[in-house]
C-alpha cells in the first residue's frame, strides 16, 4: 500500500487524530523519527512499528539544529522517491516531511537540553549536537503524539538521552530500542556509509571484527583502561582509521565504571562503543553486554 | 460538586482518558497550573476553564525547581483545604496534587530553556526561575494532555514565556492569558500578600494607582525612558518601595521600544510592568496598552 505523504503539521494532526477516533479502543500509533536516506535499519524499525500498531508515521526530517557548523548538513544524503518505496514495503501508513520553515517558522528560543549523559562520546565530539535531537524529537513527539517510538540502538546514546528525556519531562511515549542491522560483512547500516571510498569501506570492517572480540577480552581480567587500550590497537591496525572515541560505560545512565577492577566483575550492563573516522567519514558502532552473563553468551547483542 | 482529588500521575491520565472517552467527540479539558493557595484571581481561571471546557483540572504543586536559594520556597503559603473548596466552588472536576517525589522521581537532567525573552523583568532578578517554569509548565502538560491553559496575567512574561514554548515545541495546548484580578482597593491579588504587614500593605498601594496614569503620561509625549522614571519618581513616594525593576516592553516579544521617540507613536502593544519590594515582599503588576489606541480609552487593561 501506497503511504499518504503529509508536509503540514496541521494535515498530519488532522490525519492521526481521524485515525484515532475511527479506532477510539484498541489501536495505537507507532512513530520512527529519522533524517530520510533510508536503509534496511530503517526498515527493520519500521516493520517492528507495524507490527505492534495499527498505524505506522515515519518522519523524514534534517534537522539542522543537530548538526555541527562543520558538519554534513548540506551535504546530507537525500532520497525522498526512494525512502517512499522502501516505507510502503515496510508496513508505513503515513510519511510526515515537513521542510525547515514548517518545522522553525520563527526563531526558535525554546531548546530541551539533557544534562550530564549528553557530555561523553558523541555529545563530546558533536557540542549541542544532543541539544538539538532532544529539541526536535520533543518538538516530532508532540506533533506526532505516538504511543511507541522506534530507535536503532546504533545510537545507544540517543536512545538513552531520548528514554531520560521522556521520563523526566513526562512524555506519554514507550521509546523502543531496536538491534543494530548489519550489511552481510558486519557492517553497521548508517545512512553516511555511502559517502565511504572503497579502501575505506574495506578497513571499516575493522569496528564490527574488533567489537565481537570483547567478552574473549573481558576473560582475560582486563580492567576498563585495558580494554579500552586493546580496541584501539585493534583498530589502529587499519591505517585509515582515525579514533574518535572508544569507551566504555555503563548502560543506560552512562556512568564510567570502576577503572581498577577487571571489568567482568562488573554487576551492570556495559556499553562499549566507538566512533571511528574513514577518510571524511566519521562511522559510530557498539556493542551492549553484560559481563555476567558473558559466559553463556547470551547477554552479546550484535 | 466535590471535585476527585488525585496524587499520583498514573490515576489522573487514567482519570482524564476516561472522560475523554466517554465523550469522544465534543469535550475539552481545560487546565489550570498553579502553585496553590488559591485566591479569586485563581478562582477566576477555574470559573472560565469550567465555562469554555467539560472538564477543569486544577494542579497544585509548590515547584522547587522555580525557586531561588535565596527565595521562599520553603515558606511558600499553602492551604490544601481551603484550596479544594475554592475549586468545588469553581467548577473544577478534578484537583492534582502531586508531591515532589511523584514529580521528580528522579535527579532531573533535562531542563526546558527559552532563551532572550527570559533575561529581562523577572528573569533578570530571578535567575533560572523561567527555566524551572517552562519545565514544570512542559511536565504539567505532559501529564494532562489539555486542550487549553489559563494563566492570569499579573505575570505577563510568563504568559509570553509559555506561549513561545509552546510554539516553538509545538505543545498542542491553546494558553488563555485572563485579567487580572484586583483587592476592592486595587492591589492586584497574589497569595503572596498574605506576607504583607498593615503599612506595606497600604503602601504597596501605589502599585494599582500608578498604573492607570500611564495614558495620560504617554499624552504628554513621554519616550520610554522619561515614562520609566516618573513611573519611578510616583512609587517612591512610598518610603516603604523598594524598586527592583520598572520596565517598558513591547509585547508579547519582549523587546524594548525606540528609547527616543515619544512612546504615544509607538505602533505596537505594550507591557507597563514593576517589580517593588515593600519589606521582605516582592510585588509585580503590570498594565498592557497599545499607545495607538490610548486616545479612545479601549486598550488599557485594568
Amino acid at each position: 500500500m501506497t503511504p499518504k505523504i503529509i508536509r503540514t503539521i496541521a494535515e498530519l494532526r488532522q490525519e492521526i487524530a481521524a485515525y484515532r477516533r475511527r479506532n477510539p479502543e484498541h489501536s495505537t500509533v507507532g512513530f520512527v523519527p529519522t533524517m530520510g536516506y533510508l536503509h534496511e535499519g530503517h526498515a527493520s524499525l519500521l516493520r517492528k512499528s507495524a507490527s505492534d500498531n495499527g498505524l505506522t508515521v515515519l518522519s523524514i526530517f534534517v534537522n539542522p539544529l543537530q548538526f555541527g557548523p562543520n558538519e554534513d548538513l548540506d551535504k546530507y544524503p537525500r532520497d525522498e522517491e526512494r525512502d517512499i518505496r522502501v516505507a510502503a514495503a515496510s508496513g508505513t501508513q503515513i510519511v510526515f516531511i515537513p521542510d525547515v520553515n514548517e518545522m522553525y517558522p520563527q526563531k526558535t528560543l525554546t531548546g530541551v537540553t539533557v544534562a550530564e549523559i549528553t557530555d561523553r562520546l558523541c555529545g563530546s565530539s558533536r557540542p549541542g549536537h544532543f541539544d538539538g535531537v532532544a529539541t526536535v524529537v520533543t518538538k516530532l513527539f508532540n506533533i506526532v503524539q505516538p504511543d511507541r517510538a522506534y530507535f536503532g540502538m546504533k545510537d545507544a546514546q540517543q536512545i538513552a538521552v531520548i528514554t531520560r528525556m521522556t521520563q523526566d519531562l513526562n512524555i506519554p511515549v514507550e521509546i523502543v530500542p531496536c538491534p543494530i542491522q548489519r550489511e552481510a560483512d558486519g557492517l553497521a547500516l548508517s545512512s553516511r556509509n555511502v559517502y565511504l571510498k572503497p579502501a575505506e569501506r574495506d578497513q571499516a570492517l575493522i569496528l564490527s571484527k574488533s567489537l565481537p572480540k570483547v567478552p574473549e577480552w573481558l576473560h582475560e581480567g582486563l580492567n576498563a583502561a585495558q580494554l579500552i587500550n586493546r580496541l584501539k590497537e585493534e583498530i589502529r591496525k587499519e591505517p585509515l582509521a582515525v579514533i574518535d572515541y572508544v569507551d566504555i560505560l555503563s548502560y543506560p545512565d552512562l556512568s564510567t565504571p570502576d577503572g581498577q577492577k577487571p571489568l567482568i566483575e562488573t554487576d551492570c550492563t556495559l556499553l562499549i562503543a566507538l566512533a571511528v573516522k574513514f577518510g571524511k567519514t566519521r562511522l559510530i558502532d557498539n556493542t551492549i553486554l553484560n559481563p555476567l552473563k558473558v559466559g553463556d553468551g547470551l547477554c552479546f547483542a550484535k
